[in-house]
């Protein structure tokens, strides 16, 4: 039998609210399975870059990520909200430590190549050490992984938090039951955005298909459902989609199904 | 037997020159001991301050910390400078893993009362987790620490990297012949500053009280000197003091020694 392994994606609406930060990171920390911490921090980023002068560019909700642009991010995702976290946890009693994809080469990518779009400073993923993790987690030691990777050649690269979550919540299929939870700051998929209890509680594929042609699954929510559901078909034994709540209540959110 | 144990702290002149930065990251990798690096970032955070409008302030060449300037603080050390070097160490293969005293309460302080001056967010260090560096170790990670520490109750606080890394130096010698580098701008101490022939190669406490009397040793090398005696009073085996050749080269910097 496989131990569980609980891995949590928390958005930058969670991050950027001071009060909803702290109920999230007490939470978390009461979790007693083993777990994992995945966050970015765009918004937090983008005030930086505007207090410096270096106009945020953003397409399809992905960042344009230019040398100066870079650096803001590094500061921002690895040193101000990351350290903040650690900080917040470790007085809860959770011996966490703090990670970028640099860091004991946990994340290798490769710049994205120039098509279109010259996306700048992006990385894909192409291989997460596993073995890091496990002697981490051998350890007790809570990985809160900011979403940052490099490509072993000294440069260090942006990368989606959505994407580093699901890649790292597979290949820690083949050892961990892994459940995967996205924290957003909605409840989940609504059928109609402006009505809660519109809620779906579980949602298949097929009916994502639906949702999106009706344009109800709209903008940055495709990506990130579609991705869960390839890491679904690709071993991760659960996926919830809700808000801060997610970590403590399953009912009130969605839950990702196969059929 | 004690194993040895190489700690280096390397000065912000060091890391805001991106050619001395490279060569120095390069040397240290290639250092085959176990070995720990600690850093601060001082003229970085200004310069990031600066640009935000927040004046930097420093009395003594300690740094007023209030609440903005630990936000850049806690960007610059933990999040610009520090994975910049991690992944530039990366690159020459070292298993290399960014820290700050927050990650896994590697460094509790308290924050300094208020005497004559409020030094803001300024930690005084209480205790260092000596178990979560070994456990590093025994993994053949080598931590790199940049000068954050906090207090145990979700408090980021400012530290000074030089006391960080001899009280470090210090606490490690109970299990290792610790050998304690501080690689600056200079070659070490010099009789005159304007002649790099002058370097005195060794320099015992007699021969530097003379030289702070003369005024030759002056500004912030003085609580520097006067804490490398204090550790290795303390069992601190080797201290040496000199510029970023001092990794490779132990005979043009200077050694201190207790008689």
């Amino acid at each position: 039998m496989k131990n569980n392994l609980i891995i949590i994606k928390v958005g930058g609406g969670i991050l950027n609210d001071n009060r909803l930060f702290k109920i999230f990171l007490e939470n978390f920390s009461k979790i007693k399975e083993t777990k994992i911490l995945i966050h970015g921090g765009g918004i937090i980023a983008s005030n930086y870059m505007t207090r410096l002068g270096i106009p945020p560019k953003l397409i399809n909700g992905r960042r344009i990520t230019d040398e100066k642009t870079l650096d803001v991010v590094i500061m921002s995702y690895a040193g101000l909200i990351n350290k903040k976290i650690i900080s917040v946890l470790q007085k809860f009693k959770c011996k966490s430590l703090g990670l970028s994809g640099v860091d004991c080469n946990l994340i290798r990518a490769k710049r994205r190549e120039v098509k279109e779009i010259d996306f700048g400073f992006v990385g894909d993923i192409q291989e997460i050490n596993t073995d890091f993790i496990e002697e981490l987690i051998k350890l007790n030691i809570t990985p809160v992984i900011c979403s940052l990777s490099h490509d072993g050649n000294g440069q260090i690269l942006n990368t989606n938090a959505d994407t580093i979550a699901s890649k790292i919540a597979v290949d820690l299929s083949k050892k961990y039951d892994v459940t995967l939870k996205y924290c957003l700051e909605t409840d989940g998929v609504l059928t109609d955005k402006y009505n809660p209890k519109s809620l779906k509680k579980t949602i298949n594929f097929k009916e994502y298909k639906v949702l999106v042609k009706q344009n109800i699954i709209t903008d940055g929510m495709i990506p990130k459902i579609e991705n869960c559901f390839i890491a679904m078909k690709k071993g991760v034994k659960n996926i919830f989609i809700g808000n801060h709540n997610i970590i403590k209540n399953e009912n009130d959110c969605t839950k990702l199904t196969i059929e």
